[in-house]
């Protein structure tokens, strides 16, 4: 078992939390059985995270990967229960347990599907579908381009990779971004990240959208829970007609079931609803009518695939939540989303807005906003051994140990704090 | 792919919807790959579900034991959506789809199996048990061994094949039949199927069962339903710290709701919640404690793991159903359980009331009401093919071509009738 922490370049988006550092940090799980078969996974990153990936190495050397259960109970019986739960707190999920069985997971099924020649997909089931349909996703954002350049811009870019780099501050930044991302990509439907400036702007930018794109491309907006409910209520109210779904526009299942018995448009969440554990409340409450999955957060692929079957039980839609991320969660979202019937919404994916890649080939290529699932066994995908140790010493360099938007927006913005209600 | 009706031996068992036939009827399912790999299986047999099965090879052979979805989608496009859904009016179960999937989804698993020289516990994620515990499952009878000897009885037999053939028509029947039924078997549980006769019996049988085996055993009682809310609550009053749990025993979710709210018992169910379309019901009404999972009726082992997540998400208990069956479902549901960690009741057989089997070896053995996974890949059993040939011998002769428990109770009661509430 193979731990390595990578940064990957990032540029400075803003977000309800503060603003993306120049790196964002991944870990990359490689698992290599005692036949030479291998297993790859990624999570986001963090030294907490990769020491304690290394300390499950303990439980986890040895073991058989189709032993998955049984893993999940080792770990458990090794760290305990999860004693670091936030969620809800910050946009991002830092259950260290979930975490890690969803990383091990994921390079178990791929070593798996690489030992019996098969694709992952075809571990959870089989396809559903050929191709996956992704979304847009904007943000608000400074000028630059992350990475070693930082706040810097590379002058010569054009296209998407120079719209990748600008400053995207109002609506028609936002539009701007949104027609350079598309041209590129093919995406047929926009997600923007909101929660990030003040909402009549944020607002001001769907119109704008809807009036460029017109109605033949679904648009979201997710405030990231930061505004209140009333807050919620009154934009929401402006938006009808506009959206497919409202993403998390305030806080918590009860606030999320306020907003939804006054607005008509479905409410999703990655934020109020998050594990197996929230589903009783959203059923009790109603908070919301479209649940987005992550397989990092739920407890792997094959967790995914009960979230699935809960919400197709329960009248439910599906969607899936991104994380900056590379080409190995990538690869596993779209196995995942192959698999699953009901996941009929496009997906989230941050991968536009990171320039690095770790996979063999580079880039996993769109097409018309969506990917086909990987061919070859297992994932489909292959570390790049160069790649991975650029991105590892851009980690030892970056001197950044955890995600921490705040501070960074403390280095643009001093005295900034992230507030849970800010509208 | 290989459709096989069945008939095998079965004794005169009373129960809510009449008299069980001598002969209990299944169907055997095999698949055989390109490259000589077989996968097999077992589901509840009638003329209809063998012919429905037969229909269905025309979507079956050709496909990836993999592509289960696909294959689900493949059966739904071929014959539509479940039109003969009798669920709830009779104690089994008639959806033809969901069987016909499970049937063909469980020989798919024990191919993919054979074919990586897995078992299929593996292919479920693994175990989180070693071994399963099993309950005796205690029924009011007529004298009679079923089978060949049909109402006769062999006098030559003693210890539990004699009590397999003895009445049991009262508590001292049905204590000595569960006697001889643990001495062999070992069970630590028992369960009761009652509404055969009037509540008082059944009663007083638990009663009696309580008195011959002390609090050490948990003890069951099955009315199927044909209670009235009002007689469940009277006698569930008088069985509050005797049951482990009470079972079905009046119709429906409303009704089961308010029995629960009324008796201090946990409540189970095989008959008002039977599916994933009934589980908003069950959440909306809190109909019962425990579900006991089927993997014939819930859409095959996969939909049971995932119905599995849903009681440790809901904090339900997780049960398991059975109906007249061979070694070979006996396989199946103990890979299953073995792999589910919160199925943590002892799961219900009928396999003591079997005289004949169809798999290599004979009878899968106990040991202290329990059974190990099979070894070996896949389901880890083989078909016997001269019981095969023998068993479809029988139901070729034997004249049923569907369960019909009210006719059987015909020929000994004439005019009798089933009521969907009887008391």
């Amino acid at each position: 078992m193979i731990v390595t922490p990578i940064a990957v370049g990032d540029p400075p988006l803003l977000n309800a939390a503060g603003l993306h550092a120049p790196y964002a940090l991944r870990t990359i799980v490689e698992l290599i059985s005692e036949d030479g078969v291998s297993g790859i996974s990624e999570i986001p990153g963090s030294d907490k995270t990769t020491q304690a990936l290394r300390d499950a190495a303990t439980v986890v050397v040895g073991r058989d990967p189709y032993a998955l259960t049984g893993l999940e109970q080792a770990l458990r019986g090794r760290f305990g229960e999860d004693v670091d739960d936030q969620r809800g707190l910050q946009p991002w999920d830092q259950r260290q347990l979930v975490h890690m069985f969803s990383a091990l997971e994921v390079a178990c099924l791929d070593m798996v599907g690489r030992a019996t020649n098969r694709p992952v997909v075809d571990l959870l089931g089989g396809r559903a579908r050929d191709r996956v349909d992704f979304s847009a996703y904007l943000f608000f954002k400074h000028a630059g381009a992350g990475g070693p350049l930082g706040t810097g811009t590379d002058p010569s870019a054009s296209g998407w990779p120079a719209a990748r780099q600008a400053e995207a501050l109002d609506p028609t930044g936002i539009v701007a971004q949104a027609e350079a991302m598309c041209e590129v990509y093919g995406f047929r439907s926009i997600k923007l990240k909101a929660g990030a400036l003040d909402p009549e702007i944020e607002v001001e930018s769907m119109r704008a959208l809807r009036l460029a794109f017109g109605d033949r491309v679904p648009l979201r907006i997710d405030p990231n829970a930061v505004w209140s409910v009333d807050t919620a209520i009154r934009w929401g109210k402006e938006l009808e007609g506009i959206l497919e779904y409202y993403e998390d526009p305030t806080r918590g299942q009860e606030g999320m079931a306020r907003v939804r018995q006054s607005v008509d448009i479905p409410l999703a969440t990655n934020m109020c609803t998050t594990s197996f554990d929230d589903l009783p409340g959203s059923v009790r409450l109603g908070s919301e009518d479209i649940i987005l999955s992550d397989h990092h957060y739920w407890g792997g692929l094959r967790a995914s695939i009960e979230l699935g079957r809960f919400c197709r039980s329960f009248g439910l839609g599906l969607s899936m939540h991104s994380n900056s991320h590379v080409g190995i969660s990538l690869a596993a979202m779209t196995h995942l989303a192959a698999a699953v019937p009901n996941l009929t919404y496009a997906l989230d994916t941050h991968y536009p807005w990171q320039s690095d890649e770790v996979i063999v080939g580079g880039e996993l290529q769109f097409v018309d906003g969506s990917l086909a699932v990987p061919e070859g066994p297992g994932l489909g995908v292959e570390l790049d051994r160069d790649a991975l140790a650029r991105l590892h010493q851009n980690y030892l360099d970056c001197g950044l140990s955890h995600r921490d938007d705040e501070v960074e927006m403390q280095k643009v913005e001093p005295g900034w704090t992230f507030q849970s209600t800010r509208w």
